[in-house]
């Protein structure tokens, strides 16, 4: 049984709740060393662990965080191989250029952005007011956070190397990382080089901790426990939603990620222009790594006439033609058939795809649906539930005005795109569509796909309610998604050797702060 | 029966679920006329009438905000002899200075400081990355906010006046006002300038409308309201949780302002260089507006020894020579009583006051209880239940290891204040209790008593659970309150014309934006 992560020690679970091993998803075959499913005790360990060093982390010189985020990138770049190779056999995602070209260099640059961050004291975000002799920053919470990494993203979303991660830690918070189940041994990988890298750093030694599995029952209990300061969550709408409701009621706050379908409009002058490129890039973007995006295309309204059917029937012929694609887990690919199920009972109509697995292990078959709008209008909840993995529902408009009110159907979704003529002929259209796309999405995009999340400080990888708990919040992007796991901290009339150093009066490094109402790096000049 | 204002008229109620009238708290007697407790029909035809324009209202220039939030205040002005003689007749709170010379024209600046947020854009911290053409900013919710305006402050807070209001109609989202019953007058004065207000920028007419008072059930279905987009609350703790409880599981944001004792901490060197002065400015601090302020001094760590025996009797003198003082409302005084029961069963003995209320209407006596250090450390929980109204328990500490073990014994408050030696002698103590104090209070202070919350960017009038429902989030200060009512939206390739006028290439309003990094009002160059 491998060892579970606690206290800064690789040691046996506490509890002997059970193992699991992962699952080659092509296979279907087990593979790897068991993996223990943590009980009370093993959480009980890690809550007082990290609980007990909250406050010296929080004290820490913030270079010393950010030498550690910088140490963990270096370390996951030079165990590169050993990492792409690991999650490639736990999650059947291409080797390259998705793992190993694609992700782990995210992975590295999210960290070192967040290091950036903190160096720069970018999340803190200073405010000063000479005046009234008040100064206000974010701060750390002096509390673990819980962070459960999803399914879908074994490095750039893992508990123990991905955003939520970086996050917190910038933050000066300890994490507890509850990895995903379905890529444990790539997560025990991560954790072996972010445990050296905190050594290597002089953190406490509790600062990052690694559990594999918890019951769920556990997990509830475990996000309910007000020793928390915090939680991130990526996963599905239900296991969100669970968590949310236990940690709402003990006041802990939650930043859950729970679902979208990110709907496209694809305008008239745009079909015309291009139809057979944007036929290309939205089948590219609705299956690659299967799917499993929660950005993925879900949701395509395209007009109906000529330019529509042509579409349609080239990105059905590229549906039909493809094998079907492997999915992360037998769990994956049930919820998948139910969805689809769902779809078609709601009026939905298969297009391509749809068919049972093939072969051994997890598949579906890349499946494209198609609906009309006004059968869309009538069930607009049953027709917009997320489908995770390589399906899509077309959506068949007759003018703009009915886009719009497909647009006004949408619940909170992470991204909307509109794609529109470069002409111009497309514009009032658009117009009359976008205000109300804008309004439910986090990330309105134009002319491109919406799988690609780019680490960016401009970036919203968030949106309203249900496709995640706050739309005020992105998951994704330094420093904004830090201010997640942090309280605003003011200071009243406090001398200023007390103050933490970015709201001294004397600003030698330059911290950007917002003094009098004016963003500037200058210092404060002693007062009269 | 006074009318209630939905979409833009002053009109009947729908229900006729009963009336009430306003209570003179100093006798005890029904004042002016009745007002309507609203049912269900009201509730929904203000939740249609503000959604039918949100809309709108989102896509309204900042300009037409600000000038409304602007005429507002001035209507306020011309208006403040007719609102602090309403006020005080309803509330008891002295007219002058509190309310004509604090309250008031704290609010208006308020409106005012709202208004200048909304011409700079500076609440919409535009942040905007050129390389992966990436924009994104906070933007409205595109739903109405419900905002629960407390007993405490008739202008500062009211639900049609305060910092709630302002913030959220800042940030383009109409408001749907539930006022506090204890002073219905002023909410309808305060409506009737905001409704014109409304009519003379040229609004749309639901921006801003008025119930007085909802059957308890009513308000929490109403909490609940998916058409809600956020909800602000600032009263008791019992009434935020059940609140919080129905909007969480609607997946609404509530910003909600619940309960805080502010702790206090009274270092020996500060008492040996100005007991006096820190016992007059203790009694006054606790006994300002019958001690009704989310921000009263209601626990002070005072040390063991003569200088702390001396502080205490000088207080206590104060206390006891003090007549009962006026509270809201019967309820308010039933409250305290309770809870003054409750902290003697704890342990807390009564030094002066706690004595029945004199005369007519709700008065309860300046109270002093204390205790010693460890019996609040073995009964932590029930000795810092707040007691709304002129109370204050004092700790008596034997060292500043005791002292920094009672700081952390408190859970989430508003402010946590600490009195030191200004010749350095306190500075040892202040380093051990502190940091401490720091993690678990929203503002710091330093040599000066809580009450008193300038309207600063700086302030944080908020802190860690249970003191509010998120320790990331103010009530008070702009721009910093109003982004608690935002969406924070990203813009992905989306062409220049079509962004919000902050976050394109021109800048021709010199807005503050963050590019690539660097705060700066420049423009964007064309790309080559």
């Amino acid at each position: 049984m491998e060892p579970i992560l606690i206290a800064g020690q690789w040691q046996r679970s506490h509890d002997e709740a059970g193992g699991f091993r992962a699952v080659d998803p092509t296979t279907g075959e087990a593979i790897g060393p068991q993996f223990p499913r943590s009980g009370p005790r093993d959480v009980e360990a890690a809550l007082r662990a990290a609980g007990a060093i909250a406050d010296e982390l929080a004290a820490t010189k913030p270079a010393r965080i950010a030498d550690f985020l910088e140490r963990y990138a270096a370390g996951i770049e030079s165990a590169a191989d050993e990492l792409a190779a690991t999650a490639h056999a736990e999650t059947a995602l291409p080797l390259a250029p998705r793992l190993s070209a694609v992700e782990l260099p995210r992975t590295t640059h999210q960290l070192r952005q967040a290091a950036a961050a903190v160096r720069a004291y970018a999340w803190t975000h200073p405010v000063i007011d000479t005046q009234a002799g008040l100064r206000a920053h974010y701060a750390p919470l002096h509390k673990p956070v819980l962070v459960f990494g999803p399914n879908n993203f074994p490095f750039a979303f893992n508990a123990v190397a991905g955003s939520d991660f970086a996050s917190a830690i910038a933050a000066r918070n300890p994490v507890i990382a509850k990895a995903h189940p379905s890529h444990p041994a790539t997560s025990r990988v991560l954790a072996r080089i972010a445990h050296e890298a905190v050594h290597a750093s002089g953190l406490p030694e509790a600062t990052v901790q690694l559990l594999y599995d918890l019951d769920p029952a556990l997990g509830l209990s475990l996000a309910g426990d007000r020793r928390l300061g915090a939680i991130g969550f990526t996963g599905s709408r239900g296991a969100g939603l669970a968590l949310k409701a236990a940690a709402d009621r003990a006041g802990i706050p939650i930043y859950a990620e729970m679902s979208s379908v990110n709907p496209v409009f694809l305008l008239p002058g745009a079909l015309r222009e291009r139809g057979d490129a944007l036929a290309q890039d939205f089948f590219a973007s609705c299956t690659m790594g299967s799917g499993q995006f929660c950005t993925n295309p879900g949701v395509v309204m395209l007009p109906e006439g000529a330019d529509g059917d042509a579409f349609a029937a080239a990105v059905a012929a590229r549906f039909a033609a493809t094998a079907p694609a492997v999915l992360f887990s037998h769990g994956v690919q049930q919820h998948l058939a139910q969805a689809v199920a769902r779809l078609r009972e709601a009026g939905a109509q298969v297009v391509a795809g749809a068919a049972q697995s093939q072969g051994p292990g997890a598949r579906y078959a890349p499946t494209l649906l198609s609906v009309s709008a006004q059968a869309f209008l009538a069930a607009p909840e049953a027709l917009q539930q997320e489908a995770f993995g390589p399906v899509s529902l077309l959506v068949r408009y007759r003018d703009a005005e009915q886009a719009a009110a497909l647009a006004r159907a949408f619940d909170g979704n992470l991204t909307g795109t509109l794609h529109s003529a470069a002409d111009g002929t497309d514009d009032a259209a658009y117009q009359r569509i976008a205000p109300a796309l804008r309004a439910r999405v986090g990330r309105l995009i134009d002319d491109k796909w919406p799988t690609g999340v780019a680490v960016s400080a401009a970036m919203q990888h968030g949106g309203p309610y249900p496709s995640t708990s706050h739309a005020g919040f992105t998951s994704v992007g330094m420093p904004a998604a830090i201010r997640r796991y942090a309280a605003l901290h003011s200071y009243d009339q406090v001398r200023d050797d007390r103050l933490p150093p970015e709201l001294r009066d004397a600003n030698p490094g330059g911290v950007q702060r917002c003094i009098d109402g004016s963003w500037t790096t200058a210092d404060i000049g002693r007062k009269a």
